[in-house]
């Protein structure tokens, strides 16, 4: 039974530790399924950085003398078939891109939760260093995020809404 | 095959209300478990919070001429099963009340990411009345989200760390 925040602190690293492998494996097929290329390159760019994010992750599990595996994110697993629901059901285009970019979002946000919370704690528990590598990654997927916003913003819902035949329901202006 | 993004926005709307469904029979099972006073009310008011936001959508599906159900948002059943996960391997006080402050966390951000697409897509769809509607629910997920952000911080992370037995790994300060 989990009675220490060091544990649960352990428990949540491999819970994202699992989630990020599980989000390196869906990104190459969203990448694949993307027509915008700025947002094929961001999605590539990501998978980069999530190949980095891991390496940072088997570092603070070396620091807190623990394997990293052995938890399967539940979590990332329900976001991963949210996300091939839309490969399968969106045609692909400029709506099928919008529909990426939300998945994408979703995956980052619970990223943002996860890494700002052991952020937090592990400063709670004084492991500075460990801190600062999480710190790192914790930037990165908020950054990702804004990124992922603008692309969305900039054209693909544009691009997206140019697809509709006629919008139905509220006020339309 | 969704290709317009009306037809993707409506069944966003449809995803987010069975999350919501979700999530309002999985936080009196949260607010049992809790044991901070200030959390316990947290979780209690945002159940209160959730059923109007059950309510809007509902006020949505009427306005798009569509019924909210008919979905199974698989991101909010991964949610749900980690804070079930919690709730079974981590033992009631602090440390649960800290796991607990996650798990709710991790569903504001699935509904914020959610609320805010839908805004953005809503707008972009000239649905002037959805939006206003989504715009209320939105401000209250990100309003919710930092109450439990300063609950963690202000002393549920505090009293967690008093459970602790030591410190490892890292370079503790």
């Amino acid at each position: 039974m989990t009675d220490t925040l060091q544990k649960l602190f352990e428990d949540t690293v491999k819970d994202v530790y699992n989630a990020e492998k599980q989000f390196l494996k869906a990104m190459p097929k969203m990448s694949k399924a993307a027509t915008n290329p700025e947002l094929k390159a961001a999605i590539d760019k990501h998978v980069e950085q999530t190949k980095e994010q891991v390496a940072r992750l088997e570092q603070v599990a070396q620091l807190l003398e623990i394997k990293p595996t052995g938890k399967v994110c539940k979590a990332a697993q329900g976001l991963v078939e949210e996300a091939e629901e839309h490969l399968e059901e969106v045609a692909p285009g400029p709506v099928l891109d919008a529909a990426l970019i939300v998945c994408a979002q979703k995956n980052e946000h619970y990223e943002i939760t996860s890494y700002g919370t052991l952020v937090a704690w592990s400063q709670e528990l004084g492991l500075k260093e460990v801190t600062r590598i999480l710190q790192t990654t914790l930037g990165e997927e908020k950054d990702t995020d804004v990124i992922l916003s603008e692309l969305a913003e900039k054209g693909v819902n544009d691009e997206a809404s140019g697809a509709k035949p006629k919008a139905k329901g509220g006020k339309a202006s």
